[in-house]
Protein backbone atom coordinates (compact mmCIF):
# COMPACT_ATOMS: atom_id res chain seq x y z
CA UNK A 1 0.00 0.00 0.00
CA UNK A 2 1.28 3.30 -0.76
CA UNK A 3 0.25 7.06 -0.22
CA UNK A 4 0.02 9.61 -3.44
CA UNK A 5 -0.52 13.61 -3.00
CA UNK A 6 -1.52 15.65 -5.71
CA UNK A 7 -2.21 18.91 -5.27
CA UNK A 8 -4.48 21.29 -8.06
CA UNK A 9 -5.28 25.17 -7.94
CA UNK A 10 -8.46 26.40 -9.32
CA UNK A 11 -9.40 29.45 -10.39
CA UNK A 12 -12.76 30.36 -9.21
CA UNK A 13 -15.07 33.35 -9.12
CA UNK A 14 -17.21 33.33 -6.28
CA UNK A 15 -20.53 33.55 -5.76
CA UNK A 16 -21.15 29.61 -5.63
CA UNK A 17 -20.02 28.93 -9.20
CA UNK A 18 -19.32 25.20 -9.73
CA UNK A 19 -16.44 23.94 -11.48
CA UNK A 20 -16.22 20.50 -12.72
CA UNK A 21 -12.65 18.89 -11.11
CA UNK A 22 -13.59 15.23 -12.22
CA UNK A 23 -10.59 14.85 -14.93
CA UNK A 24 -8.10 16.13 -11.99
CA UNK A 25 -9.25 13.50 -9.66
CA UNK A 26 -8.99 10.70 -12.42
CA UNK A 27 -5.94 11.84 -13.50
CA UNK A 28 -4.53 11.78 -9.44
CA UNK A 29 -5.88 8.32 -9.16
CA UNK A 30 -3.93 7.00 -12.72
CA UNK A 31 -0.30 9.08 -11.82
CA UNK A 32 -0.17 7.46 -8.71
CA UNK A 33 -0.44 4.00 -10.25
CA UNK A 34 -2.31 2.52 -7.63
CA UNK A 35 -4.65 -0.48 -8.62
CA UNK A 36 -7.46 -0.12 -5.78
CA UNK A 37 -8.25 2.21 -2.68
CA UNK A 38 -9.64 5.61 -2.01
CA UNK A 39 -8.90 9.12 -3.34
CA UNK A 40 -9.58 12.07 -1.05
CA UNK A 41 -10.62 15.36 -2.03
CA UNK A 42 -9.52 17.92 0.27
CA UNK A 43 -10.41 21.95 -0.49
CA UNK A 44 -7.97 23.81 1.68
CA UNK A 45 -10.00 26.66 2.63
CA UNK A 46 -13.10 27.71 4.62
CA UNK A 47 -15.36 29.34 1.82
CA UNK A 48 -15.51 26.40 -0.58
CA UNK A 49 -16.33 22.88 -0.55
CA UNK A 50 -16.66 19.59 -2.96
CA UNK A 51 -19.39 17.69 -3.73
CA UNK A 52 -20.77 15.11 -5.92
CA UNK A 53 -23.58 15.91 -8.00
CA UNK A 54 -25.05 15.17 -11.86
CA UNK A 55 -23.68 18.53 -13.27
CA UNK A 56 -25.94 19.83 -15.60
CA UNK A 57 -27.41 23.77 -16.10
CA UNK A 58 -30.63 22.87 -14.17
CA UNK A 59 -28.91 21.31 -11.23
CA UNK A 60 -26.53 24.39 -11.62
CA UNK A 61 -28.97 26.70 -11.29
CA UNK A 62 -30.55 24.95 -8.56
CA UNK A 63 -27.38 24.53 -6.49
CA UNK A 64 -27.45 28.21 -6.34
CA UNK A 65 -31.11 29.44 -5.87
CA UNK A 66 -30.99 26.91 -3.29
CA UNK A 67 -28.02 28.25 -0.92
CA UNK A 68 -29.36 31.82 -1.77
CA UNK A 69 -32.58 31.29 -0.11
CA UNK A 70 -31.04 28.77 3.20
CA UNK A 71 -28.33 30.94 4.04
CA UNK A 72 -28.03 34.43 2.65
CA UNK A 73 -25.66 37.19 2.27
CA UNK A 74 -26.69 39.74 5.08
CA UNK A 75 -24.37 42.45 6.58
CA UNK A 76 -25.91 41.12 9.92
CA UNK A 77 -24.21 38.06 10.33
CA UNK A 78 -21.73 38.65 13.34
CA UNK A 79 -18.78 37.23 11.18
CA UNK A 80 -19.37 40.42 9.34
CA UNK A 81 -20.38 42.74 12.33
CA UNK A 82 -17.32 41.62 14.81
CA UNK A 83 -14.55 41.49 11.68
CA UNK A 84 -14.54 45.05 9.71
CA UNK A 85 -14.37 44.48 6.27
CA UNK A 86 -15.78 41.00 6.20
CA UNK A 87 -18.97 40.24 4.32
CA UNK A 88 -18.86 36.47 3.84
CA UNK A 89 -20.50 35.12 6.95
CA UNK A 90 -22.95 33.10 4.75
CA UNK A 91 -20.27 31.57 2.72
CA UNK A 92 -18.83 29.98 6.01
CA UNK A 93 -22.08 28.81 7.05
CA UNK A 94 -22.51 27.58 3.44
CA UNK A 95 -18.70 25.70 3.26
CA UNK A 96 -18.81 24.07 6.87
CA UNK A 97 -22.37 22.74 6.16
CA UNK A 98 -21.67 21.43 2.53
CA UNK A 99 -18.57 20.06 3.80
CA UNK A 100 -14.50 20.39 3.05
CA UNK A 101 -13.86 17.21 1.52
CA UNK A 102 -15.34 14.26 -0.13
CA UNK A 103 -13.62 10.23 -0.24
CA UNK A 104 -14.32 8.23 -3.80
CA UNK A 105 -13.04 4.54 -4.01
CA UNK A 106 -11.40 3.58 -7.21
CA UNK A 107 -10.42 -0.63 -8.19
CA UNK A 108 -9.38 -1.46 -11.50
CA UNK A 109 -7.04 1.90 -11.78
CA UNK A 110 -10.81 3.84 -12.02
CA UNK A 111 -13.16 5.89 -10.27
CA UNK A 112 -16.46 4.32 -9.07
CA UNK A 113 -18.51 6.91 -9.47
CA UNK A 114 -22.01 5.97 -10.61
CA UNK A 115 -23.04 7.13 -14.42
CA UNK A 116 -24.23 10.51 -13.24
CA UNK A 117 -21.79 10.98 -10.51
CA UNK A 118 -19.40 14.02 -11.07
CA UNK A 119 -16.96 16.16 -8.24
CA UNK A 120 -17.13 19.52 -8.27
CA UNK A 121 -15.48 22.46 -6.73
CA UNK A 122 -18.24 24.92 -5.66
CA UNK A 123 -17.04 28.50 -4.04
CA UNK A 124 -19.41 30.59 -1.40
CA UNK A 125 -17.01 33.32 -0.88
CA UNK A 126 -17.55 36.96 -2.12
CA UNK A 127 -14.34 37.57 -5.04
CA UNK A 128 -12.41 35.64 -7.41
CA UNK A 129 -9.81 33.60 -5.44
CA UNK A 130 -7.30 30.94 -6.56
CA UNK A 131 -8.31 28.15 -4.20
CA UNK A 132 -6.27 24.96 -3.04
CA UNK A 133 -7.34 21.64 -3.87
CA UNK A 134 -5.28 18.04 -2.12
CA UNK A 135 -5.81 15.37 -3.78
CA UNK A 136 -4.58 12.18 -1.29
CA UNK A 137 -4.78 8.90 -3.03
CA UNK A 138 -4.26 5.66 -0.99
CA UNK A 139 -3.99 1.84 -2.18
CA UNK A 140 -2.37 -0.91 -3.21
CA UNK B 1 -2.18 -2.75 3.79
CA UNK B 2 -4.83 -4.26 2.36
CA UNK B 3 -7.60 -3.00 -0.05
CA UNK B 4 -11.10 -5.19 0.15
CA UNK B 5 -13.66 -3.85 -2.13
CA UNK B 6 -17.41 -4.83 -1.65
CA UNK B 7 -20.66 -4.32 -3.57
CA UNK B 8 -23.77 -4.22 -2.56
CA UNK B 9 -27.45 -3.66 -4.45
CA UNK B 10 -30.18 -2.58 -2.33
CA UNK B 11 -33.79 -2.49 -3.64
CA UNK B 12 -35.45 0.96 -2.55
CA UNK B 13 -38.52 2.90 -2.96
CA UNK B 14 -38.01 6.24 -3.12
CA UNK B 15 -39.51 9.71 -1.53
CA UNK B 16 -36.86 9.55 1.66
CA UNK B 17 -37.05 5.66 3.18
CA UNK B 18 -34.56 4.95 4.75
CA UNK B 19 -32.80 1.44 4.87
CA UNK B 20 -30.36 0.30 7.33
CA UNK B 21 -27.25 -1.32 6.03
CA UNK B 22 -25.28 -1.39 9.15
CA UNK B 23 -25.27 -5.34 9.38
CA UNK B 24 -23.22 -5.07 5.28
CA UNK B 25 -20.80 -2.81 6.40
CA UNK B 26 -19.78 -4.84 9.47
CA UNK B 27 -20.12 -8.33 7.25
CA UNK B 28 -17.89 -6.40 4.42
CA UNK B 29 -15.20 -5.01 7.31
CA UNK B 30 -15.42 -9.03 8.78
CA UNK B 31 -14.97 -10.45 5.26
CA UNK B 32 -11.70 -8.41 4.89
CA UNK B 33 -10.41 -10.40 7.72
CA UNK B 34 -8.40 -7.09 8.16
CA UNK B 35 -7.55 -5.79 11.78
CA UNK B 36 -7.61 -2.12 11.95
CA UNK B 37 -8.68 0.59 9.38
CA UNK B 38 -11.56 2.61 7.81
CA UNK B 39 -14.61 1.23 5.91
CA UNK B 40 -15.72 4.29 3.29
CA UNK B 41 -19.64 3.47 2.12
CA UNK B 42 -20.42 5.15 -1.27
CA UNK B 43 -23.98 5.27 -3.01
CA UNK B 44 -22.88 5.56 -6.41
CA UNK B 45 -26.19 7.26 -7.23
CA UNK B 46 -26.89 11.35 -6.81
CA UNK B 47 -30.17 11.18 -5.79
CA UNK B 48 -29.39 8.81 -2.84
CA UNK B 49 -27.23 9.32 0.45
CA UNK B 50 -25.44 7.48 2.96
CA UNK B 51 -25.59 8.59 6.74
CA UNK B 52 -25.47 7.66 10.23
CA UNK B 53 -28.07 8.31 12.74
CA UNK B 54 -30.05 6.68 15.59
CA UNK B 55 -32.33 4.33 13.58
CA UNK B 56 -35.81 4.54 15.43
CA UNK B 57 -39.32 5.36 14.02
CA UNK B 58 -39.49 8.19 15.47
CA UNK B 59 -36.12 10.11 13.65
CA UNK B 60 -37.21 7.87 10.47
CA UNK B 61 -40.76 10.02 10.54
CA UNK B 62 -38.56 13.49 11.44
CA UNK B 63 -35.64 12.58 8.87
CA UNK B 64 -38.72 12.64 6.37
CA UNK B 65 -40.58 15.93 7.22
CA UNK B 66 -37.63 17.78 7.73
CA UNK B 67 -36.74 17.36 4.16
CA UNK B 68 -39.76 17.33 2.71
CA UNK B 69 -40.02 21.02 4.18
CA UNK B 70 -35.86 21.92 3.85
CA UNK B 71 -36.00 21.07 0.18
CA UNK B 72 -39.68 20.20 -1.34
CA UNK B 73 -40.61 18.74 -4.52
CA UNK B 74 -41.77 21.65 -7.11
CA UNK B 75 -42.16 21.29 -10.72
CA UNK B 76 -40.22 24.82 -11.32
CA UNK B 77 -36.58 23.10 -10.19
CA UNK B 78 -34.42 24.40 -12.93
CA UNK B 79 -33.26 20.54 -13.03
CA UNK B 80 -37.16 20.00 -14.23
CA UNK B 81 -37.90 22.63 -16.81
CA UNK B 82 -34.81 22.59 -18.63
CA UNK B 83 -34.90 18.78 -18.74
CA UNK B 84 -38.03 17.41 -19.58
CA UNK B 85 -39.91 14.39 -18.07
CA UNK B 86 -37.71 14.94 -14.72
CA UNK B 87 -39.23 16.16 -11.27
CA UNK B 88 -36.55 14.26 -8.96
CA UNK B 89 -34.74 18.07 -8.51
CA UNK B 90 -35.37 17.83 -4.96
CA UNK B 91 -33.82 14.76 -5.02
CA UNK B 92 -30.47 15.75 -6.41
CA UNK B 93 -30.33 18.66 -3.94
CA UNK B 94 -31.36 16.81 -1.26
CA UNK B 95 -28.52 14.34 -2.24
CA UNK B 96 -25.49 16.20 -2.95
CA UNK B 97 -26.46 17.87 0.53
CA UNK B 98 -26.39 15.24 2.46
CA UNK B 99 -23.66 13.43 1.19
CA UNK B 100 -22.51 10.32 -1.15
CA UNK B 101 -20.31 8.61 1.83
CA UNK B 102 -19.46 8.01 5.13
CA UNK B 103 -16.16 6.75 6.48
CA UNK B 104 -16.21 4.89 9.55
CA UNK B 105 -13.10 3.39 11.44
CA UNK B 106 -13.01 -0.25 12.49
CA UNK B 107 -10.33 -1.68 14.94
CA UNK B 108 -10.11 -5.75 16.65
CA UNK B 109 -11.70 -6.14 13.54
CA UNK B 110 -15.28 -4.48 14.77
CA UNK B 111 -16.94 -0.90 13.35
CA UNK B 112 -16.12 1.94 15.65
CA UNK B 113 -19.33 2.68 15.57
CA UNK B 114 -21.23 4.15 18.89
CA UNK B 115 -24.33 2.98 20.72
CA UNK B 116 -26.65 4.24 18.77
CA UNK B 117 -25.27 4.40 15.38
CA UNK B 118 -26.68 2.86 12.59
CA UNK B 119 -25.20 3.11 8.72
CA UNK B 120 -28.48 4.09 6.94
CA UNK B 121 -29.45 4.49 2.62
CA UNK B 122 -32.24 6.81 2.08
CA UNK B 123 -33.45 7.18 -0.81
CA UNK B 124 -34.66 10.59 -2.39
CA UNK B 125 -35.91 9.74 -5.33
CA UNK B 126 -39.35 10.09 -6.94
CA UNK B 127 -39.79 6.31 -8.14
CA UNK B 128 -38.39 2.84 -7.17
CA UNK B 129 -34.98 1.83 -8.00
CA UNK B 130 -32.23 -0.56 -7.10
CA UNK B 131 -29.42 1.48 -5.55
CA UNK B 132 -25.46 0.41 -5.92
CA UNK B 133 -23.48 0.67 -2.88
CA UNK B 134 -19.40 0.38 -2.85
CA UNK B 135 -17.91 -0.61 0.78
CA UNK B 136 -14.34 -0.38 0.28
CA UNK B 137 -12.27 -1.47 3.48
CA UNK B 138 -8.86 -0.20 3.91
CA UNK B 139 -6.63 -1.19 6.56
CA UNK B 140 -4.05 -4.11 7.96
CA UNK C 1 1.49 1.51 5.44
CA UNK C 2 -0.13 1.05 8.93
CA UNK C 3 -3.03 2.14 10.85
CA UNK C 4 -3.08 3.94 14.40
CA UNK C 5 -6.22 4.13 16.45
CA UNK C 6 -5.98 7.19 18.83
CA UNK C 7 -9.23 8.08 21.34
CA UNK C 8 -10.40 11.28 22.78
CA UNK C 9 -12.86 12.11 25.19
CA UNK C 10 -14.07 15.92 25.31
CA UNK C 11 -16.79 16.77 27.90
CA UNK C 12 -19.43 19.01 26.12
CA UNK C 13 -22.21 21.30 27.28
CA UNK C 14 -24.23 20.95 24.43
CA UNK C 15 -26.76 23.33 23.18
CA UNK C 16 -24.66 23.39 19.89
CA UNK C 17 -21.04 24.33 21.94
CA UNK C 18 -18.31 24.24 20.03
CA UNK C 19 -14.87 22.92 21.20
CA UNK C 20 -11.39 23.09 18.95
CA UNK C 21 -9.79 19.65 18.63
CA UNK C 22 -7.28 20.80 16.15
CA UNK C 23 -3.87 19.93 18.76
CA UNK C 24 -5.57 16.65 19.69
CA UNK C 25 -6.09 15.63 15.66
CA UNK C 26 -2.19 16.85 15.20
CA UNK C 27 -0.70 14.83 17.93
CA UNK C 28 -2.27 12.30 16.86
CA UNK C 29 -0.89 12.52 13.63
CA UNK C 30 2.51 13.35 15.11
CA UNK C 31 2.10 10.30 17.62
CA UNK C 32 1.68 7.37 14.33
CA UNK C 33 5.00 8.24 13.21
CA UNK C 34 3.33 8.82 9.70
CA UNK C 35 4.84 10.75 7.38
CA UNK C 36 1.91 10.69 4.61
CA UNK C 37 -1.67 9.78 5.22
CA UNK C 38 -5.31 10.24 6.29
CA UNK C 39 -6.79 11.27 9.51
CA UNK C 40 -10.61 10.46 9.84
CA UNK C 41 -12.08 11.98 12.77
CA UNK C 42 -15.05 10.34 13.99
CA UNK C 43 -17.74 11.14 16.65
CA UNK C 44 -19.46 8.06 17.93
CA UNK C 45 -22.81 10.03 18.80
CA UNK C 46 -25.66 10.38 17.08
CA UNK C 47 -26.53 14.01 18.15
CA UNK C 48 -22.77 15.64 17.89
CA UNK C 49 -20.95 16.18 14.23
CA UNK C 50 -17.36 17.02 13.76
CA UNK C 51 -16.46 20.05 11.35
CA UNK C 52 -13.83 22.26 9.88
CA UNK C 53 -14.57 25.81 10.25
CA UNK C 54 -12.70 29.16 10.65
CA UNK C 55 -12.94 29.31 14.84
CA UNK C 56 -13.27 33.01 15.33
CA UNK C 57 -16.53 33.96 17.64
CA UNK C 58 -18.57 35.51 15.18
CA UNK C 59 -18.70 32.20 13.42
CA UNK C 60 -19.10 30.36 16.10
CA UNK C 61 -22.60 32.55 16.91
CA UNK C 62 -23.67 32.40 13.19
CA UNK C 63 -23.40 28.65 13.66
CA UNK C 64 -25.40 28.19 16.65
CA UNK C 65 -28.12 30.90 15.22
CA UNK C 66 -28.19 29.28 11.92
CA UNK C 67 -29.13 25.61 13.37
CA UNK C 68 -31.71 27.21 15.70
CA UNK C 69 -33.45 28.73 13.09
CA UNK C 70 -32.87 25.79 10.40
CA UNK C 71 -34.18 23.06 12.90
CA UNK C 72 -35.78 24.21 16.56
CA UNK C 73 -35.90 22.58 19.49
CA UNK C 74 -39.48 21.70 19.38
CA UNK C 75 -41.63 19.05 21.88
CA UNK C 76 -43.52 18.19 18.50
CA UNK C 77 -40.50 16.40 16.75
CA UNK C 78 -41.67 12.72 16.60
CA UNK C 79 -38.62 11.40 18.48
CA UNK C 80 -39.78 13.40 21.45
CA UNK C 81 -43.49 12.36 20.87
CA UNK C 82 -42.92 8.66 20.48
CA UNK C 83 -39.81 8.06 23.19
CA UNK C 84 -41.52 9.32 26.36
CA UNK C 85 -38.74 11.91 28.10
CA UNK C 86 -36.75 12.53 24.67
CA UNK C 87 -36.20 16.07 23.79
CA UNK C 88 -33.68 16.34 21.45
CA UNK C 89 -35.17 15.42 17.90
CA UNK C 90 -33.40 18.33 16.81
CA UNK C 91 -30.46 17.57 18.00
CA UNK C 92 -30.05 14.25 15.71
CA UNK C 93 -31.60 15.73 12.86
CA UNK C 94 -28.58 18.33 13.03
CA UNK C 95 -26.19 15.77 13.66
CA UNK C 96 -26.92 13.78 10.74
CA UNK C 97 -27.17 16.44 8.51
CA UNK C 98 -23.62 18.08 9.72
CA UNK C 99 -22.07 14.61 9.61
CA UNK C 100 -20.30 12.18 12.05
CA UNK C 101 -16.82 12.72 10.52
CA UNK C 102 -14.08 14.87 8.70
CA UNK C 103 -11.04 13.43 6.83
CA UNK C 104 -8.07 15.56 6.46
CA UNK C 105 -4.78 14.84 4.25
CA UNK C 106 -1.66 14.71 5.81
CA UNK C 107 2.40 14.78 4.25
CA UNK C 108 5.73 15.54 5.86
CA UNK C 109 3.84 14.46 9.22
CA UNK C 110 1.71 18.04 9.41
CA UNK C 111 -1.92 18.09 8.81
CA UNK C 112 -2.30 19.32 5.09
CA UNK C 113 -5.19 22.58 6.50
CA UNK C 114 -5.31 25.60 4.97
CA UNK C 115 -4.43 28.89 6.75
CA UNK C 116 -7.89 29.25 8.20
CA UNK C 117 -9.17 25.77 8.73
CA UNK C 118 -9.74 24.58 12.23
CA UNK C 119 -11.34 20.83 13.14
CA UNK C 120 -13.96 21.36 15.99
CA UNK C 121 -16.29 19.29 17.79
CA UNK C 122 -20.58 20.71 17.97
CA UNK C 123 -22.39 19.14 20.12
CA UNK C 124 -26.06 19.62 19.22
CA UNK C 125 -27.64 17.86 22.02
CA UNK C 126 -29.81 19.58 25.48
CA UNK C 127 -27.40 18.69 27.78
CA UNK C 128 -23.88 18.05 29.20
CA UNK C 129 -21.96 14.51 28.24
CA UNK C 130 -18.62 12.96 27.69
CA UNK C 131 -18.08 12.80 24.14
CA UNK C 132 -15.94 10.11 22.74
CA UNK C 133 -13.99 10.16 19.48
CA UNK C 134 -11.74 7.94 17.64
CA UNK C 135 -9.00 9.54 15.21
CA UNK C 136 -8.22 6.95 13.02
CA UNK C 137 -4.64 7.40 11.19
CA UNK C 138 -3.71 5.86 7.89
CA UNK C 139 -0.47 6.15 5.79
CA UNK C 140 2.98 5.03 5.32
Amino acid sequence: MAVHTATVTVQMAGSTQIENITKSVATAVTNSQLEAGIVTVFVKHTTASVMIIEDEPGIRSDTQAFWDRLIPADPRWRHNTVNPGEDNGHSHLRGQLQGTSVTIPFAAGALLLGTWQQVVLVDFDTRARARELVLQVLGE
